[in-house]
């Protein structure tokens, strides 16, 4: 009854899975593979030197006989190629390249105002692109794929933002087009879901998990056994809009144009609005957490609070989802302690014993780099997954 | 990205595999079940001829030829063997023998009370097998496996319950060992799990689904990508016990000794106690919802309260989930039409637009039918899955 996160079911000796095989250290020589697909061992010998004449794969060493001539081990070849990764955000881009593990070779960030719509952002983006390709000593022609996180809601399959928010300029326009110099798949998600791959491959874990951004909006990246969970319209994780009843009574009127959103009560923008009306001489969200960080005592309480409020969410969320993780990211969750004494309160006080038992809450331990790991991961699954790869196989093969 | 709710990933040609494919119509010959998994022919011929042997696949008629000898065709036998399906219910239970493909043979319902324990209870369910066995003319040795949905929280590897709130003395009993007399698995989960499978079953559906059960208590079985998900301690789903404010300001003390909990306010306890209070004559919550669907508009407005909170927390997972279907079940959503206005009215208002736009809130269309058509699809389920087949055929070789 479990849900495999496993993308090669269907034909387990193609060549992507076979290379998913190799990657994820299931098997490690033709022999190996030959007994994990029940596939024929020419089929499998034939699929493994393209996969090596591709240079995804390479042979080193001798594995150990069990009788008979020791078998050729293969590895994955990281070095087959390198993605780009973008995290966008709403005054900042960072973009990296990575080798195709998402280890990072060279990364750049540069100040931006994402309301200055696509044009000149993806201009300054491919501007980026050019110089740390140039810095790892690489091209455009290096390039496999792309990924690209974006502050807003994505339409997953076409790579056009969906009415974000706060993204002006931005609704349906094809990301993916700005990306024409390189020959490889362009991949674009929302900000959230991308942190949440990047946490699982910093943390290396394939389990369900809660990523929460608390920055100026909160919304929450799904991974259920290992993979991004989206729902039927991709709107899945998009809780900064859940309800909350105001302690005081108070009705907060949120962007949306709905009373009381749980990110016009708790959101960064909500920190500072409250800590201004508190007294505080902030000017932003981050003033606001580096006094908490600091001691100050209206800080503190402030941030903890909003802990308390994002708390009554995610305690309905451990109820439903029974989740083995939650991690906090974005800039409010730097905050770290307050911000986690907050969250552990209400969901200790108010989800199920069983469920919250064994229920770990961290902040990230990556906050800065999940996005861009993410959205490496992101272009390399997508680039190794089954059909690309034998298309690039086939490619490969035809320009012979 | 997808998750594949298919539990054959990593040898696709097992004989798990092969007869998976075939009974999902993927493949209808030898020849498509070698193109489908890229292995052998002789490994391929070996492996559904021994599914033959053992009843599973049966030969029938001639392919279409694409040049050369017309294939044979293939096709799953549904009657090769039958398992036992078991509803069991706070004070009923419902006992069904269905073949392989979940179709009910033979069913009976009788009158039991939980809180007479496992013993008396299991003993009735046993009594109730055999009769239904009889009345289909089967006997012990032809049922190949056992399912069972109970009325609580179960741990699933084991079949023992976890501490179930309304089955008193079932903590921690091994279900499974009540059916010793049949060689086959036994399958213990909790009875929304259940019912939540069999609307699948019933809907042939395997999207995105929450499966809503209001009777005495309040539940949610979660089908993510067609499969039961169950989250980290198998406790996913419990929305009985999350937060609802009162809208008048009351404070509701549950069951489970916390104050508003759902189903404390929403739930059919609440409902009948509500009634109570209004001044109905009323001694079940069953008389509350027959006269709710007779136009009582006391009544009628007690159940539209209802669905009004129960909306509340739905939105809020619908915000969270993005679920392409809502089925209501249990004693509750007879009710129906005035159940569903106000949990539509509460979800409409406070989802957000692009998750609410194509949602489906519906009631069952087969509310009795769903816990015994679940049981027969999670004990299928499990008796055909990889590692069952392949050892039933081991065993089937061995005794020749």
């Amino acid at each position: 009854m479990a849900c495999h996160h496993d993308r090669v079911a269907h034909s387990s000796a193609s060549a992507g899975a076979l290379l998913h095989h190799v990657r994820t250290g299931r098997a490690r020589s033709r022999a190996e593979l030959v007994a994990l697909t029940g596939a024929a061992r020419n089929t499998v010998s034939a699929r493994v030197d393209q996969l090596i004449a591709a240079g995804l794969l390479e042979e080193g060493g001798r594995g150990w006989s069990t009788g008979g001539r020791p078998p050729t081990l293969l590895r994955f070849n990281s070095a087959a190629g390198c993605v780009l990764a973008v995290d966008l955000g709403v005054t900042s881009v960072d973009v990296a390249v990575t080798d195709l593990s998402a280890q990072v070779l060279a990364t750049i960030g540069h100040p931006i105002d994402i309301a200055d719509g696509p044009g000149p952002v993806l201009a300054e983006v491919d501007r980026l692109a050019q110089e740390v390709l140039a810095e790892a000593g690489l091209t455009p022609a290096d390039v496999c794929a792309v990924g690209v996180g974006v502050p807003g809601p994505v339409e997953f399959s076409t790579g056009r933002p969906s009415h974000p928010p706060i993204m002006p300029g931005w609704h349906d326009f094809p990301i993916p087009s700005a990306f024409g110099r390189y020959d490889g798949p362009v991949f674009v998600d929302n900000d959230v879901n991308v942190m949440a791959l990047g946490e699982m491959g910093v943390a290396g874990s394939v389990q369900d998990v809660l990523v929460v951004k608390v920055g100026t909006g909160i919304g929450c990246g799904i991974i259920v056994d290992g993979d991004v969970y989206r729902g039927a319209q991709g709107s899945a994780g998009d809780i900064g809009h859940i309800h909350v009843p105001c302690a005081d009574g108070r009705e907060v009127v949120c962007r949306c144009g709905q009373v009381n959103c749980l990110e016009a009560i708790a959101g960064g923008g909500a920190l500072l609005r409250d800590a201004r009306a508190a007294g505080l001489p902030v000017a932003t969200t981050r003033e606001v957490v580096e006094r908490a960080a600091q001691g100050d005592g209206v800080a503190l309480e402030l941030v903890r609070h909003a802990g308390r409020t994002i708390g009554t969410v995610l305690a309905a969320l451990v109820n439903f989802f029974n989740p083995h993780r939650i991690v906090m990211t974005g800039g409010v969750a730097r905050a770290g302690v307050p911000l986690l004494a907050g969250i552990r309160e209400s969901v200790y006080a108010r989800s199920m014993p069983l469920a919250a038992r064994a229920l770990e809450i961290t902040v990230s331990d990556a906050p800065d780099l999940s996005g861009r790991v993410g959205a490496a991961l992101m272009a390399i699954e997508g680039y190794l997954d089954d059909d690309s790869v034998s298309e690039a196989l086939t490619r490969a093969t035809l320009a012979r």
